[in-house]
């Protein structure tokens, strides 16, 4: 795929002795075993890390019966990894004492610098040096660690992690949360979804969140990523990170939080940290590679069915219940999560005929609730079904699913289409069955709206890994070639300079005269195509409307002979010494009124956006965004994603809109931008009117703002 | 509660005997413990029903070992209940001799009637009959039947009844799907929500959902009812019961399916019954009463929350973390489900100061994270903060939880404050803890999400009935007294008949005139203010705007004589021998166009909706609906919902628009149609023009259609 993107890429820092220490380097060990400083080596100790470790403590000879040094330097090996764990004022002479010593890693768990605000700022500032004077890469500070569950490499703490149970798995875990981190771990464990690299971010002073997961995505022991962010004003890395996962087919799947209202203020204070408008967020996880999630079981979830290896190749489903109202349930939570529930091909419904009971239903779902311990047969016939991409069953627990299950896998083993199963489990029992699907790589879900969810974002990750190919060669395939223009100055370009940009892409914007109203009253024909908007112009009334200036939708000459005297007539009512230039007589466009724009975000880069205009854009905020260039199907999606999408299929007996040409403008305009984006910072169309289907669009007002 | 309701009222059934029978008769009770026919008898032979057990089955002596009956009339002693497991073809002898053998209430398994649609028919027709004729009170046929859990009298077949740790609780479960009722119980059971009676309603034959709820509602051993609902026409009696639930305070944990899609299709292919449509039910379940929930384990959570007895006072919350991100997590859920979170008052923040270390955060959430083991003391200190309804509390989990256990639970047992605590448990582990703090009506929630839709529907309710009283007296004060109307005749009324009805009870409408061409070219002044619309008035052109025959918003008397000719012009050319009864000058309203109106619904009764018109009524659907009468409370509410209501605060530079105006018009017009609810059928005020606050409302045009 060519790259259409100048993102500024950092350079990707080798992490691994940071993750798979061989030896460890504690400062400030502690004898006290329950607080944070004493914690990891109890830990290190109690759960069996192989490698080496080295308490330093200055003023102990050995620390919880592990041989201590005065200082990093003093240690008689190398070390990978230094965890520094003493307090805020003593982390800078610490990072010393480990470049010193050859340490490039260091783990800094104390809290006290920026992320308490004015209070740190100084500490911050010394930190700061200290990482630059010393050379070691550091994590945090105020974070929980590393963790590296296989090697039991703990330079972390918190309860979590004295889980014996834990064991690794495909998965890391990177978090600006400690505490949410831990969380995430021990959720996707109990769900039976297993992390290797558990990186808690702290107020990344020195490495972050984007280091972590672009290291931790290029390593063959992850396949998949949980994350917790809160906030980051690195736009262009985030979107460079998701298209890095999705290139990869290894999701990012992604709690972000602080995006409004109390969660904001929360946030805000807990790193101290700006971020940027959500909506920004929303359109990169647009782009691919990030699973969005609203909250730790969900991301389990969706983790579990990545872990199953079963993609799917579309979004239809079909459901097979023994209950109807287990049926109407999940096909209702399939729904809401953007999957289809088509019905069966004549063939597969012929079939069915025989061994569904007559008062059975051949649909989708189809219900067997008559034909007890038959699923199997039915399942037997529908898993080549070609109208469905994924299978639900909704199954009778405990003896019943025990008794078909070998068939139930004999079959499933035949297809990779994803199969979820469903059934009320009573707690503590069935985790075999459970056990034994899931090897299988079914998912097992007991709740229709959990799995209506997790399954919808699955494929929605699976849609987008599909069609990245195709997408990087329609991206290709440019409907102009960049185009000169002309963009002196500053600020925001006049009307008509602004039209000619837009003009040079191939958008087009609609005629206008100026006259004098003596050459109006004495027209004989129309100056452009009636309908028309009649607008006074003059530098001394910029707030036409306000000053009764405007009429609008006139339409024959008597019409507008009537217009231009009375805009005349109010305009010196409202300003009796304006200055007139004339009157502007511009052609009415007509059709559905829409907003398409682009803006150069300094954060995440240039983006279209297009919106159905006035209280749809300005009171619902009914706007889809996509970073440019985009291609004719992202365009046509974010048409879809507007609730107001429906005004375009004929509104009130209109005929259907000209989307194709909408679709086209927002694709020029992409480029547009993506051509200038060293010079322009945004570009307004507004209204663009959409004609009939085949008439296309014209652009009736438009400004060009230069950066 | 004066009674504004017109509601058809069934008798409410005694079911004392069906669902505690003392002794059951097992009609067609089969010697093969794993058909249908076997399993009842099985099943409470193995879970020890205390009552006596009489199958009937004329082909043997004894069945399972129990003395076996060749019909109903042989069995020697009076039973309470029959349940009828035999097959379809054999129901309606089976219920015949039940009625012979005075058994009042039969409960039939058997599937093949209405609900199969056409093949059904006949059978249907049959079993009608032998209820009527029996006098057999009937549960189902196609259902699973009724289930007592502290008697164990289970006339009901399924597994979850096999489960032996099933205890009687406080909550009855009411299904129109057996499977799913199945999984309701099982899935509370799991969560400590415990049922004591389950009832299947299966195609409702003869007793319905809203039979058993009532009855259930009444019962003392049952404080809310669990309800799976997917079909009904019954909107009357669904608002009575949701009234009497709010009305004893017993709430309706119901999820409501069937309501779109694929979802719907299956709904209607399973219980073979028509629906209303889906707004209505929506209407019905915000008069209160009801606890609408989307899945099983939300309307677990939720019960929870109600058998912990602690109920909200109002809608404010305060959240304690030890974790910044887990802090951000809980906010943000609870903002997105009605919560708030205000800051706490200066005095609780002062004593915070002192226990909350520089770094910690003293707002909400309240993070105390560098503060280990103090979390106690911060509970203390703001569990009377006036500013919070409600704490939520999140804790590290295990050893750290245990140990501040015991002075948690000292400081809640001294508010009746609902406290939600959560912390990441380790399968298998922490259900001590978790015991112990839901024993004191603590809600103990895993995830941020969760807790905030369980905590926001519960509030939702607990609001609803502490403004039961008053809403009540609200209701008692009408605007304006029951006003004579003339409604004659049928069909819609005309507009300026119309009109006049709405005046009656007070609500204004614009003026008009008709003028002939030449009178309007003589005006010397404005007939009525400008701006005005300008119409042609002519039998022969019903869509004037197609015809050219409209100008709207015409300032002044020159540009009104252009108008009217232009209209003319525009009449004459599209229907040239159109028959011109004048040309009507109407004011031109201006302000917020909004749509009210009122339908007097033929299921669910009168009601009032309002909508801000356009797209956002006519295609996304930003309406909201209310049952009539309502109160000023009501109506603001209505409005509060609309996503655009944001346009009523003052919108492009607009005044706030006369929302007291608009909520005094749906009051006024509440009562319209509930007072003449014999007569008027709908009512539309479309467009309803609102002006500045303090300058009222304008009807711009009216149809008042009869019944």
């Amino acid at each position: 795929m060519p790259s259409h993107n100048n993102m500024t890429t950092r350079t990707h820092v080798d992490l691994t002795k940071l993750l798979t220490p061989s030896s460890i380097a504690i400062i400030g060990a502690s004898t006290n075993t329950t607080s944070i400083s004493g914690q990891p080596l109890r830990l290190m100790l109690e759960v069996g890390y192989a490698g080496k470790l080295f308490p330093v403590n200055p003023r102990r000879e050995e620390v919880q019966g592990v041989k201590a040094y005065p200082n990093a330097q003093a240690i008689p090996e190398p070390c990978d990894v230094a965890l520094v764990a003493v307090s805020a004022a003593q982390v800078p002479q610490a990072l010393r004492d480990c470049g010193e010593a050859d340490i490039p890693f260091a783990v800094v768990l104390a809290g006290g610098f920026a992320e308490t605000g004015k209070l740190g700022e100084a500490a911050q500032k010394e930190l700061d040096a200290a990482i630059k004077d010393s050379g070691v890469r550091v994590v945090g500070p105020n974070c929980i660690g590393v963790a590296n569950i296989a090697t039991r490499a703990f330079c972390a703490f918190g309860g979590a992690l004295y889980d014996k149970s834990l064991e690794p798995g495909p998965v890391a875990v990177v978090s600006q949360s400690g505490g949410v981190g831990l969380s995430m771990m021990a959720h996707a464990h109990a769900r039976g979804v297993d992390t290797r690299y558990l990186v808690s971010c702290g107020n990344e002073a020195d490495l972050d969140f984007f280091d972590f997961c672009h290291t931790l995505l290029a390593q063959d022991d992850v396949q998949l990523i949980l994350a917790y962010l809160e906030s980051s004003l690195e736009g262009k890395r985030l979107r460079e990170l998701g298209k890095r996962a999705l290139e990869v087919g290894k999701p990012i799947i992604l709690l972000k939080v602080g995006n409004s209202g109390a969660g904001r203020r929360a946030a805000g204070s807990h790193t101290g940290k700006l971020t940027a408008d959500y909506t920004l967020f929303k359109a990169t996880f647009k782009e691919g590679g990030f699973v969005e999630v609203t909250d730790l079981h969900e991301m389990a979830d969706v983790a579990k069915l990545v872990l199953g290896g079963r993609y799917p190749k579309g979004r239809n489903i079909g459901v097979l219940t023994g209950s109807g109202g287990w049926g109407v349930m999940v096909a209702e939570a399939y729904e809401r999560n953007g999957l289809q529930l088509p019905l069966p091909t004549p063939e597969t419904a012929e079939k069915l005929k025989a061994v569904v009971a007559e008062y059975g239903s051949i649909g989708n779902p189809i219900d067997t609730t008559p034909v007890y311990g038959k699923q199997h047969t039915v399942l037997e016939i529908i898993v080549n079904e070609p109208n469905w991409d994924m299978l639900h069953v909704r199954s009778a627990g405990g003896p019943v699913l025990k008794e078909w299950l070998p068939n139930f896998l004999n079959v499933a083993k035949r297809t990779d289409k994803p199969i979820i199963i469903g059934w009320s489990p009573v707690p503590g029992l069935d985790l075999d069955i459970k056990h034994e699907l899931e090897k299988n790589g079914i998912y097992c879900a007991s709740f229709a709206a959990e799995a209506g969810r997790a399954v919808g974002l699955f494929t929605d990750f699976a849609m987008k890994r599909k069609q990245l190919l195709e997408r990087g060669q329609k991206l290709a395939q440019r409907p102009i070639a960049k185009q000169t223009l002309d963009l002196a100055g500053s600020g925001a370009l006049a009307e008509h300079v602004s039209k000619q940009c837009l003009a040079r892409y191939g958008i087009p914007a609609t005629k206008e005269v100026l006259l004098s109203l003596a050459a109006i009253l004495a027209l004989k024909e129309a100056p452009v195509s009636f309908p028309v908007a009649v607008k006074l112009a003059s530098p001394d009334i910029p707030h036409k409307t306000e000053a009764d200036a405007v009429r609008l939708n006139v339409k024959s000459l008597d019409e507008l002979k009537a217009a231009a005297q009375a805009v005349v007539n109010g305009g010196k009512k409202h300003t009796p010494d304006a200055r007139i230039d004339g009157i502007s007589v511009q052609e009415m466009a007509s059709g559905v009124e829409m907003i398409v724009g682009a803006v150069n975000d300094p954060h995440f880069g240039p983006y279209v956006m297009v919106g159905l205009g006035g209280v749809l854009t300005e009171v619902l905020h009914d706007v889809s965004h996509r970073f440019a260039p985009v291609t004719p199907d992202d365009a046509h999606d974010m048409l879809a994603e507007l609730k107001g999408a429906k005004i375009l299929e004929g509104y009130r007996g209109a005929p259907p809109a000209d989307v194709e040409a909408v679709v086209d403008v927002l694709v020029r305009l992409s480029w547009l931008i993506h051509d200038h984006q060293d010079r322009v910072g945004e570009i307004d169309v507004n209204p663009l009117f959409v004609r009939a289907k085949g008439k296309g669009v014209v652009a009736a007002d438009a400004l060009v703002v230069l950066r």
